[in-house]
């Protein structure tokens, strides 16, 4: 039994082109799925968004685009007379995702190559106009999304979602250590579900376990965006596509996602500032 | 932006071959990743070992294989002299993962076509013998390995996991359709985390809300396996190698675990009756 190579070896692939206008594209992904990667991705950008950047999200989440269900907006988005589209807007931000093409239960039973493709629509194809920031939610795991996005323009940094639990940081460092073989910088590592506190007695419970994303975050070396607690208020704002964060910083739940969103932009400034030449000068 | 369509739609795939000696194969999938799928196949698989059967366990999950660790089992299976691959043993399953022969923190960057082979090579060179039951923990999704394994071998049927909260649920509509596009059995959905009842107060809360997958399964017509409550002693019996069901029946968090394994017994005996000829007769 043979170890499989990486892909193509003999392959080499255009290089990543720049999106004129945009400042700063920065990738949300996780290694394990269902770690609240989507929901980071969508509170993250309206943060981003109330804080007076101009914000664009891109779900990428190909076999499951949870963004519309979550900003509570789904629609076919306009093409226009050149096969440009026209993303949607939904509380601040200019949206794309491949649920609006494919709204309802069908499945997209798609192999690698037809992804590679629409990533790159996505991207080119799509009317982002001047942004500050273009946040992309990536599926989880080191598939053919991660690769396309990697390989079709040059990312500012990358987020890493996990729980503390032990099952999802091993899979959090197969992440890590995909976007450095990449060369893709890791803005850091956030940990979602990080405690959970009864509404009843108000006590603690580290359902997920606790603390772990910050010891990995330390052992690689990536920066540590802080923790989110596992809040059903949270879940619920996602389930009934109204964000947490659209009640205000002062609403309790939607305090650690401020928090995290501001050690986002900090990460992405200093990462823009020692990269030499940002993205955002190129045209 | 035209919608893509099915995967080569003119390539038509050698049909599935049956796997000797096998009596059943039974996939657990989810729309979503992060839902318990693994920790649920996994404990599903001891259960009805530990009920009398020859069980079989393929961790398929090739981007996250969380087998290894929740069974506190690594190691390299031996290949003998025909290129046979020989599963490991573990808590009286036999095993094979993708995580053997990728331990550590390297991820898979692989590409569609890679997984296609390697599932192929997992179902046909691995030695699994006489075996019940072969359950395979699929990655989460509708993409490149569900088909290959659709494509490789007759699955008896297929169980979909999902927790409560609508997110999960609308992947987990998605999973249901493919399953029935590509003309597999649904064996039932199951609901896991439905419920957290606080140690402190032993008050319940449903951070991920409740009832939804028994809704959902309904609506599309298809058997309910159970709800699995969302108790920290599962997930730690994960992260240590030590599924809760080995403490037998009576350990409070493993009772809805055996119920589980139960109806999916009576289940695939009523999918095998009804299909005429089970996979069970073909040499």
């Amino acid at each position: 039994m043979s170890a499989p190579q990486a892909p193509r070896p003999g392959h080499q692939p255009p290089a990543p082109q720049p999106l004129p206008g945009v400042g700063a594209i920065v990738a949300v992904g996780s290694g394990k799925g269902g770690v609240g990667k989507t929901t980071l991705a969508v509170n993250l950008a309206i943060v981003l968004s109330r804080l007076g950047h101009r914000v664009g999200l891109l779900d990428a989440d190909v076999y499951g685009p949870n963004v519309p269900l979550m900003l509570g907006v789904s629609a076919q988005p306009r093409v226009l007379g050149d096969n440009r589209i026209e993303p949607l807007e939904a509380h601040g931000l200019k949206v794309i995702s491949v649920g609006f093409l494919n709204p309802g239960d069908k499945p997209l039973i798609w192999r690698g190559p037809m992804l590679h493709s629409i990533i790159r629509q996505f991207l080119g194809s799509v009317m982002w106009g001047e942004l500050d920031y273009l946040i992309v939610d990536l599926p989880p795991g080191t598939g053919d999304v991660a690769l396309s996005l990697i390989q079709t323009v040059p990312l500012t940094g990358a987020i890493v979602v996990s729980t503390p639990s032990d099952v999802a940081l091993q899979d959090a460092r197969k992440a890590i250590e995909m976007f450095r073989q990449m060369k893709v910088d890791v803005v850091g590592m956030v940990e979602n579900m990080s405690f959970f506190v009864c509404p009843h007695c108000n006590r603690q419970t580290d359902i997920f376990s606790r603390g772990g994303a910050e010891k990995t975050a330390a052992q690689f070396g990536v920066p540590y965006l802080g923790a989110v607690e596992l809040d059903p208020e949270i879940r619920k704002g996602g389930d009934d596509g109204r964000p947490v964060v659209l009640d205000g910083e002062d609403a309790a739940p939607a305090r650690s996602l401020f928090n995290f969103a501001r050690r986002v932009i900090d990460r992405v400034e200093e990462i823009k500032s020692t990269a030499g030449e940002g993205v955002i000068h190129i045209q």
